[in-house]
């Protein structure tokens, strides 16, 4: 893979749109030579005196990188749920933190991060020490494969992304997406006369294959080939599928090959990529890595991004604090070639403007204070809390049901390849089945659900087997409820809010499949206190049981 | 003035973009008796555990409400400017401030106000107690006559304005907008192909005679009737001017009347109205008012906002906190009629979602400890530091030019009706006028610019006569340099940043003035310390003189 710069080899700028072209720098960019001149009497602009900022000083408490703990705790063998309440989260008691204080005034070495700048109005890339942060981190843990990428900031993925289209797409446009995906990124599309292609899934997300076959089928009278495309390949939202290097690669030629397709990759789980699951009897503590090799063991041990595939600049990567740092902290990044980076940057400065400053102050403060390997010490504790909760919902799951495992089938193909779990009612409560009981479920019993456990991100997929429901039948044409939203409502009623699968259904159109024969729920594990995922599994388990029964 | 619903009187939703319509709520929002009710079960949402957000405290200095003095400190009579040093902003060795703590942990009567919120995603129309604090602010300032407004954040004007623009413009729209007005306004719509057609000014702003003949003659051919209004009606943006109630009545019944238009009010000043402008040597100190009687007084002397005499909701007012609190916090909010806001909220859902926590946090305490009449205490602080800031600019162009006071004419139409300044190269240095050198002086002298002082926001707005200049002569079809960018950069070359006048002009076809004849050049009095403001003021000077001697 050549390392060159994208502009030399191919040209981008028939990507923009309408919109996007005509967007105009400032007039006054032209005399930039003079506005960033030391000790300029500034008449020009409308800037208030520090003087009237009320705040004197910001502080906080942050907590420590290291706040939480590298290893799995194995669980005692003779209570499986006695641990349940200290398996995660943090323990009030043994916090640690460290202080972080802003204040107004500026000192020569603070590098900008004082309060007189960060109250002011700022650069639509952001301040200059985060914008510096985010550049270096792209660089080390993304290694894109062309050398001018620029970073950028925004106020997180959803701001992000919507500024993708405005600035790639046109009315009448098409974009390429997963046949299951994240609704909001279609709401923010579709005002702007933006449909969607969606493509099959497997395993992995997005099939090579099925983009292939739309893109070279594509029938022009449709409109426009699609140059856009909207993913999430890590921890994908809904189905949590994570893609390796090889798929990306596979796609990444494809949209170099027949459509001239921009990736716009949302990756907000990237760093929440977990072990595989493993039944928790057969659980054992991983071999611990020298000191000196964590952090290239950590990044080598991720999926890697588009961007370090990403020879001629296609990709525009959204990245956010919002599953890392805070989600109320509304801040995150493009990393991309210039020539989109000037544009977004236009966009900025008449919509946004720069990200709030105090957020950006205390978002940046904690990343000098930590460091570029106290950051990467932080996410390393993080995605263990995660496969923490990702393993205690599939425990609680297996405590409730009669779990088996199984190959996934080819006419399984979104899970084509991977092992899926299918539960049944259990035999006997709280037992164990005997081998002979394991090797003739599937003839005795019916399946409620199946799964594969996630690999990254937040979520489980649960496939609903409504072809086992006594009342199911395909849905016709009337408004009548479909079986999903019927479940979906009496867990509600329940007391346990879920995410019905036809909310992901990319095309609502053309479903993938029937609600009324396969239905689907996403259900998070990143939010619940232990306690109280096992009291939703609880009633999960009992609502799906009499469900079923109807 | 009735105040009945906008909505039983009116219809505004045809005033509705093809892209707002295309808006769609959120298929979730029909569930929404399941969210909103205690203690369910989150498996539903993608939102992290609080307990991994790396903020445990939030705290801050804040300036005491009562920091700044209420009365202009009159200046010793023997030294016009040793006081000079001390006449605004704060003294850092007297400063007040009350301490801010923001936990992590919710509490029963925090209101919410708590990082496990502020952290947390949010909704697009504010944290609730902010919510409450601007919809109760709104009704006792602004008193809008209609009943059933709303209020909604939004992250600055910016945001706001440009969000205005894609929710009531389609492509070939035209906005109205003053003559001269602030550009980056233009460049939010002019993507969108929205064209603009101005408006003819004086002393209050935009004129009323001046919309009816434009709206009343308007060519159809030329594309659909404007609609929506963009105005910045106190301290105009570039002219400074402020526009009193009876022409916003004026111009109200005409929007009603002639073209159904919407009225988007951005109003980033309205705190900032101060006093005419006295000569310093003239200045007496005014009457106290009781102190019961002082609020009322306060938003009395105030020019209103059109949501006053708005009885058919057909105004979006845009207020922002980056003047009153500070531009980085990215925080202000709409107030405007019930269909528009749901719409706006739509909008903010799928780009910005909520405006960052930390800022809606800080400001949110900060206003919950000043209280209601606290904040205004502060604004009323604020606006006498304007006021001395504006007072100090006029009274060092006094001590480097002659200044003349002439009512303004009927042929300086932008002016007419109020006190004119107009500056000539002192008689002698630092001397005052004899009586009857005053009397002679525009027949012996010829003038350099004039200006009125301003009766609110950041600027003084300046006309330079360039008919005076030796070298002037009307503009020519070439591309040389006006008359008024050589003087830009002249004093750029001086060490003084202004902003030229054409970067002001609405329509760049058409400009009000020829920049060779009659330029401008907005100087901002918002920022500069006192010396260097006077500093600034000298070079102004020396620079204005030269040039006009070429």
């Amino acid at each position: 893979m050549a390392t060159e710069k994208w502009s030399k080899s191919i040209d981008l700028s028939h990507h923009l749109s309408d919109l996007a072209n005509a967007r105009t720098m400032s007039p006054l960019k032209g005399l930039q030579k003079y506005f960033g001149r030391e000790n300029m009497i500034a008449f020009a602009g409308g800037l208030p005196s520090t003087d009237y900022f009320p705040f004197a000083t910001v502080s906080a408490d942050a907590l420590v990188a290291d706040s939480f703990p590298l290893a799995v705790p194995s669980p005692p063998s003779s209570s499986p749920f006695s641990w349940l309440w200290h398996l995660f989260g943090s323990d009030k008691r043994t916090e640690r933190t460290s202080r972080i204080v802003v204040p107004k005034a500026p000192s020569p070495d603070d590098g900008g991060l004082n309060l007189s700048v960060a109250l002011q109005y700022g650069p639509a890339t952001g301040m200059a020490l985060l914008q510096a942060f985010i550049q270096d981190f792209s660089a080390k843990v993304y290694q894109p494969a062309f050398s001018d990428f620029t970073t950028l900031v925004h106020t997180g993925n959803t701001d992000g992304w919507s500024r993708v289209v405005m600035t790639l797409c046109n009315k009448g446009d098409t974009i390429i997406a997963e046949e299951w995906t994240y609704p909001s990124a279609l709401a923010s599309a579709a005002p702007f006369g933006v449909r969607v292609m969606p493509v099959g899934m497997d395993a992995q997300g997005m099939r090579a294959d099925s983009l292939r076959q739309l893109l070279s089928e594509w029938d022009e009278s449709k409109g426009h080939r699609p140059h856009v495309m909207y993913t999430v390949p890590v921890g994908q939202n809904p189905s949590g599928a994570t893609m390796k290097l090889e798929r990306k690669k596979e796609i990444y030629d494809i949209c170099v090959e027949f459509g001239n397709v921009i990736i716009a990759e949302d990756d907000p789980y990237f760093f929440l990529q977990v072990d595989d699951y493993v039944p928790k009897a057969e659980r054992t503590p991983k071999p611990t890595v020298a000191a000196k090799d964590e952090i290239t063991h950590f990044l080598g041990s991720l999926a890697p991004s588009y961007l370090k595939i990403d020879y001629q600049g296609r990709v525009i990567r959204l990245d956010t604090f919002s599953k890392t740092v805070a989600p109320g902290v509304r801040l995150g990044w493009f990393t991309c070639n210039p020539l989109f980076a000037e544009r977004l940057e236009r966009q900025g400065e008449t919509t946004t403007q720069s990200p709030c400053g105090l957020g950006q102050t205390l978002v940046t403060k904690l990343l000098q204070n930590w460091k570029y390997e106290g950051y990467i010490r932080w996410l390393r504790g993080l995605r263990i809390q995660y496969q923490l909760r990702r393993d205690l919902f599939v425990d609680l799951l297996s405590e409730e049901f009669d779990l088996m495992q199984s190959p996934g089938t080819r006419d399984q193909s979104a899970w084509n390849g991977c092992t899926v779990y299918t539960a049944y009612p259990k035999a006997r409560p709280r037992g164990l089945l005997t081998m002979s009981e394991k090797s003739t479920i599937g003839a005795v019993r019916k399946p409620l659900f199946s799964f594969v456990p996630p690999s990254a991100g937040m979520f489980v997929w649960v496939k609903l087997h409504f072809d086992q429901h006594p009342m199911h039948r395909p849905r016709g044409e009337e408004e009548e409820e479909t079986l999903e939203m019927q479940l979906w409502t009496a867990l509600a009623d329940a007391g346990v809010l879920t995410a019905p699968g036809w909310f992901f259904v990319a095309d609502k159109q053309n479903t993938p499949t029937d609600p009324n024969v396969e239905g689907h729920m996403r259900m998070s594990f990143s939010n619940a206190e232990a306690e109280e995922m096992k009291r939703g599994v609880a009633i999960f388990s009992k609502t799906l049981k009499d469900f079923f029964k109807n």
